[in-house]
């Protein structure tokens, strides 16, 4: 088992109290799995009690001897009950609290409104903000983790090349994908944050079907199984001479990939192979551009700029309304995170931002095509993470 | 493709209206995905918008030719931002919305405030009482789909029986049986709806990791592939004389199944064995009492008790202190649904509801044993929708 270091999880504190500070928050109450997982080390059922200096509190409800082997905390502490919380935490000095952070962008109302009346509280602000902008600069564990990650889907690559046969379903592959990364320790799950995106490892997808829109915020989704869940692989034949598009995500220890490549059995049809190029064009354009300092906006007008030279712009990240507005986004624990590489967002990179850049053009009716990459921003530019060809014919 | 029958939409907003007059509610705005797919049949980024009375109007925020495609309602209308349903509503009749009823055990803080500033509304009250009162009683429909569920639950037993070896990793099973789910349509994603509570397909766990608890309210967990996801399937080595613990979910067409079978290469150890006895014989005297009138809490005290005849009472559903506190709960489109047969609940089971029954007994440093399947209550008692064998040996 390895366990998020001490010295990481103290790291992470400390940047979390620094902007609590800033911004007048006297305490911070975080529950929510993922971020458990990144200020403590665990996702036991807890409340962890992060007050603006000092050390942290991690009350765990449900299983506190996992908690203890998994978390590197000093102070891991049996709950009962969240009804017990007021009485403990005045009992360690922290009685009235003022301006009480808590991850309101996640939290259910009813929750809110349970903890509201629970805690001696002057008001409950929301402390996603400061938590997101912590979790966006990546420290070189976490990036170490993503690199495992981009190795993972590398393979995931390698076994989707190796394994697409003319007559196979969509679900049938990305089976064999998945059945293969889980035997790596691909951990299954992936945890996206925002209300109501629900993703199940990506989208295998091919010819037509490969332009059907997401029902979430994603430049293509692919068909699925069914209305009830209408995106991903679905059970369409895969055929020659049409794209097969591999979007997944790897997960390792947690951290995410998410690594996009266009295969086929034969070729492209021209059209379809003219926009990969370009697809590959603007990677290769926006990857130059990465160093701290620029805009995640200028990316996307670059990337549009690139597009409209090649009389794209309408297929690209979608096509006509249907267009996704990024062509890339941070990644970590949750696959959606800082920065979005977004029109007009002028949020500068900064070392240790980690995020993917993916360049997709949509056809309906003939399918769509594109790559995604993860790279890291470097002091002096960029550290590229995935490493899988960018070879599309995979018949041999 | 198939749609939710328009007539069954509409009986399902007639039995939610019902409610909603009897709690003086005016209007619902349902905005979640499984509750979109129940009242709408798509879970295109929408609003659901039901009056007190008269005909829902969906509008659709992302995607509003796949939601017409999917929806079988009459008024499906694209919505650009929902900063636009207000004039939107008030055109339709729909000015000043006191009492609206919107999802508030999972609407995100963030989101409520958003709309309680934007909507012409006297206040915001929870829907989810009603909706879930409405969701727990299934059409016979329905009842269908969830027997199409189990017999893929009972398919992906009977890979389980034919793959598992001696020496295979539990990911390494878990992933066969995925595969081969995935090629018969399962649709991967299993929604659960209580916040914090993940899971991935279930648990395929073995010898004392299958006594490991879980992170969320479920009787066993596992250990997972890390700390960051610490259940399910982990890197373990299956052995022979061992429990092999199959507790997956099979999803058809957004409909859940969730089985549990103990196997075994060779014979379990003695003391397990007993408990996987006592554990059919919970099973059968449970099924016997299933019909209307019976109170949820009735079959969690006889199952304690048969535990107690046998000495099994510290056992039962849990170590100890770690125990789930029921055994059986709801199952539909998500997987924490009512009823839940739980210690002192005096909800009474009526015709419709479908649930699953699942004495289990976990002993730490050994592992789990037990039973788990799903029956629908109808007029004169219950119909079994899994029907796996119980046989435990799986070698030949």
């Amino acid at each position: 088992m390895r366990r998020t270091p001490k010295e990481e999880l103290a790291n992470r504190i400390r940047a979390l109290q620094g902007c609590m500070a800033s911004e007048s928050i006297n305490a911070a109450l975080i529950v929510q799995n993922a971020d458990l997982l990144y200020f403590a080390g665990t996702v036991q059922q807890s409340f962890l009690f992060v007050p603006v200096s000092g050390e942290p509190l991690l009350f765990v409800r449900k299983n506190p001897e996992q908690a203890r082997e998994e978390s590197a905390l000093d102070h891991v502490i049996p709950v009962g009950s969240p009804r017990d919380l007021p009485a403990m935490l005045s009992e360690k000095g922290f009685g009235k609290l003022d301006r009480l952070g808590m991850e309101l962008d996640v939290l259910p109302v009813n929750h809110y409104f349970r903890f509201q009346k629970l805690l001696n509280t002057g008001g409950i602000v929301d402390i996603w903000p400061a938590i997101q902008a912590v979790r966006m600069i990546k420290s070189s564990h976490e990036i170490s983790l993503l690199q495992e990650a981009a190795v993972l889907t590398d393979y995931m690559v390698g076994v989707a090349r190796k394994s697409l046969r003319e007559g196979m379903t969509e679900v049938e592959l990305a089976g064999i994908i998945e059945s293969a990364a889980r035997t790596k320790g691909h951990q299954g799950m992936v945890r996206m944050r925002s209300f109501n995106q629900e993703i199940y490892w990506g989208y295998l997808v091919s010819g037509p079907d490969s332009a059907a829109p997401s029902f979430i915020d994603t430049t293509t989704g692919g068909r699925g199984v069914s209305v009830a869940f209408p995106s991903g692989a679905g059970l369409r034949v895969i055929g020659r001479n049409e794209p097969v598009i591999f979007d997944l995500v790897g997960v390792a220890d947690g951290y995410n990939s998410d690594e996009t490549r266009t295969l086929c059995l034969g070729s492209l049809p021209e059209k379809l192979d003219r926009a990969y190029q370009v697809s590959l064009e603007i990677l290769r354009a926006l990857e130059r551009m990465i160093r701290p300092g620029i805009a995640c906006g200028d990316f996307f007008s670059e990337a549009e700029r690139i597009a409209g030279v090649h009389g794209l712009g309408e297929h690209f990240m979608g096509f006509g309304k249907q267009k996704a507005g990024f062509c890339g986004h941070g990644i970590g624990i949750e696959l959606d995170e800082l920065p979005v590489l977004m029109k007009g967002n002028r949020m500068p990179l900064s070392p240790g931002m980690v995020f993917t850049v993916e360049p997709k053009f949509v056809f309906p009716g003939l399918g769509s095509v594109g790559v995604e990459d993860n790279f890291a921003v470097t002091e002096g530019g960029s550290r590229k993470l995935t490493a899988s060809t960018y070879e599309v014919d995979v018949s041999f």
